[in-house]
């Protein structure tokens, strides 16, 4: 048997977002910015795709600006907004591709504020008002973070920097939330909203921005003037078919597959009781994703577990495989003070609606054994 | 009938591209990244896809860094080698992803310096020579251009580069050339090589650049340390084996290929001489890359004849697209100081080894009736 519990890091595509890429890379390969016909046809498609992925986060088509992915979508906004002399707020618990971002910023001369967290990851509401100031030019802060689950309160964030009355931006890394959550930029008071398609089961190497109309964000990427001058290069086509026929499919049952994992999540819990010295950083409650579930086998090397599961075709993360591999401890549980023991033996098992209970049966079973032999003696 | 002849825009995948990369989307849809074996699969994929792409260009597989396509390389080595104080050297006939990087660096405190081009698009190497300074940075040059189909003498180039012993990095836009053009990194002496897969029958949304091992520009994109932290973001997969896929196919018929499209622009030449008023800005030599032919309608609107041969299925560029729908002037053709009316009626025909004789058979017909049409009366 395999289980893929890897879902934070990639998913498996669509089997209609597979056949809509052949679809285009075979009928529709015209350029969009071409002036004949096969390319008017190529921008047609193109302008469809981006209304079906405006219409799941309730803004205007011409506020989705297609990007590579979440990492380019989080570099373009937080680069493109913050300024030598003012100050960006972040919380330490982001995903690297806003961390580093921000780092290389501060060694330019623009002003970091990094939050503290509480321990299950979510920002002091108050620290994140007294840190906001005619300066700061922008708050990044991520939906639901990949590693625990946590989900911030972003309404409530939305409306402090709203009513701080300022020039702040508010930008959001929705990587982990779109497609999961209801997201509506309105309603939410968000100026900028990361995603990526890989996370969604779409195609790799294609994300989105959505930019609030009237915002002006320097561009990463300058060139041809694709996507209204804020990120050149000729348009992965395909790649954005792929990615707005997976937004449609998972929208459709979101709310469905939210109860699915769920229940998943909610059973894996129940039935890790048995199990000795064991931690769960990502509890059952409104403060996390069920789509993720981090758990702290303590004693045991986080590594040595993910290979004895991955002997018997599980494939799950250890806490810090948010990224290009990666031997340092992971920085999220740090973040929210978990002991070096549980730094060391936590394990990520992320969710996709396509999870079955079997599977979680399959999977206790064999960390069950993997436990019980890695302990043995002890 | 329709023929495509607008290949320097985009062209059409080889069918072996689309299922290799269905192969990946549906069967290694691992993360690269992942230390479980499903992810390593992955790993060796896009390794032995940039030991693929790496031969094709003599270098080693560890100086290729994959992109999302020609315009992030160009902007990623222009502004990741560019600092205040020095000076970046280009060209006026630059695609717009280095013209555009170059006009946002200047407005940040760096030097730019564009050479003159003579009426053929080449640069004077003595203007270059003498304007490498111990201040210049960067070298910008591309290897074809995409409006005429200039080959800048990039081995001359490169030699004067390296006699002058510097610190100046040579980098080439080499999206219009690679994959129909001999390239050897090492022979050249070239730091940095830009391609693009959509210009080689590969998917669009992906490309490359190779950096001389040991040269160490600042990323575009920060994040999770992938491509060796030059490039940060869950790699694509999918894009890379079916790009290295199509560098694979290409490199095997490339002189067959080029072979193949010289004729054809040849025959497409000599039967121009039967028309009137008509300027050939891409003429037969070694000068000039066999895949472009760029001819002035004089007293003819290029969008009007653009549209008129549309009408029968034909599918060209006018001399301004190559980029984002513009109606402005070809910087291109401005800069071989053609006259007004040859800009005005600039179309460029660009062509793949997939077309045939008979099919420009059917231009010419077809142009021949549109202009009889067009210039009915005068
Ligand atoms: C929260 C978060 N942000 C950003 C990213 C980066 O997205 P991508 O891999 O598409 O660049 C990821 C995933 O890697 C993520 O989990
Ligand atoms: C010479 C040249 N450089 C760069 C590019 C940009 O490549 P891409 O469209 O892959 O970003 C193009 C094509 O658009 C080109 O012709």
């Amino acid at each position: 048997m395999e289980v893929y519990l890897d879902n934070s890091a990639t998913t498996k595509p669509y089997e209609t977002v597979i056949e809509k890429m052949n679809d285009v890379m075979r009928s529709y390969y015209g350029n969009p910015s071409s002036a004949h016909s096969f390319g008017i046809k190529a921008e047609k498609i193109l302008n469809d795709s981006r209304d079906t992925v405006a219409r799941t986060i309730n803004c205007g088509k011409e506020e989705i600006i297609f990007t590579s992915g979440g990492s380019e979508s989080n570099n373009f906004i937080i680069k493109g907004f913050a300024k030598e002399g003012g100050n960006i707020i972040t919380t330490p618990i982001e995903h690297p591709s806003v961390l580093n971002t921000f780092k290389e910023l501060e060694s330019q001369g623009v002003e970091i504020k990094i939050l503290s967290v509480f321990k299950d990851g979510r920002i002091n509401l108050e620290e994140l008002e007294k840190a906001i100031n005619k300066n700061t030019l922008l708050v990044s802060i991520m939906h639901v973070n990949n590693e625990i689950g946590t989900v911030q309160d972003i309404k409530s964030i939305g409306r402090i920097i709203k009513e701080k009355g300022g020039r702040t931006k508010f930008h959001i890394d929705g990587v982990q939330s779109y497609g999961k959550f209801n997201i509506d930029v309105k309603e939410l008071n968000i100026d900028a909203f990361s995603a990526s398609a890989h996370k969604i089961h779409g195609p790799r190497g294609v994300g989105f921005v959505y930019v609030k109309k009237g915002l002006i964000p320097k561009p990463l990427i300058s060139g041809g003037g694709q996507e209204r001058s804020f990120r050149s290069g000729t348009e992965n086509l395909p790649g954005v078919v792929g990615f707005s026929e997976a937004a449609r499919i998972i929208h459709q049952s979101m709310n469905e597959n939210y109860n699915k994992v769920f229940n998943l999540k909610e059973y894996f819990i129940e039935r890790l009781r048995d199990f000795e010295d064991v931690k769960i950083n990502s509890p059952l409650n409104e403060k996390f994703s069920p789509y993720i579930l981090n758990v702290s086998f303590i004693g045991i090397k986080g590594e040595v577990l993910l290979r004895a599961l991955d002997g018997n075709g599980i494939y799950v993360s250890t806490g810090s495989a948010c990224s290009a591999k990666d031997t340092k401890d992971s920085h999220v549980l740090r973040a929210i003070c978990l002991k070096d023991s549980e730094i060391k033996g936590a394990i990520r098992f992320s969710f996709s609606e396509d999870n079955t209970k079997e599977e979680i049966d399959y999977v206790l079973h064999s960390l069950y054994s993997s436990l019980k032999f890695l302990r043995r003696g002890k």
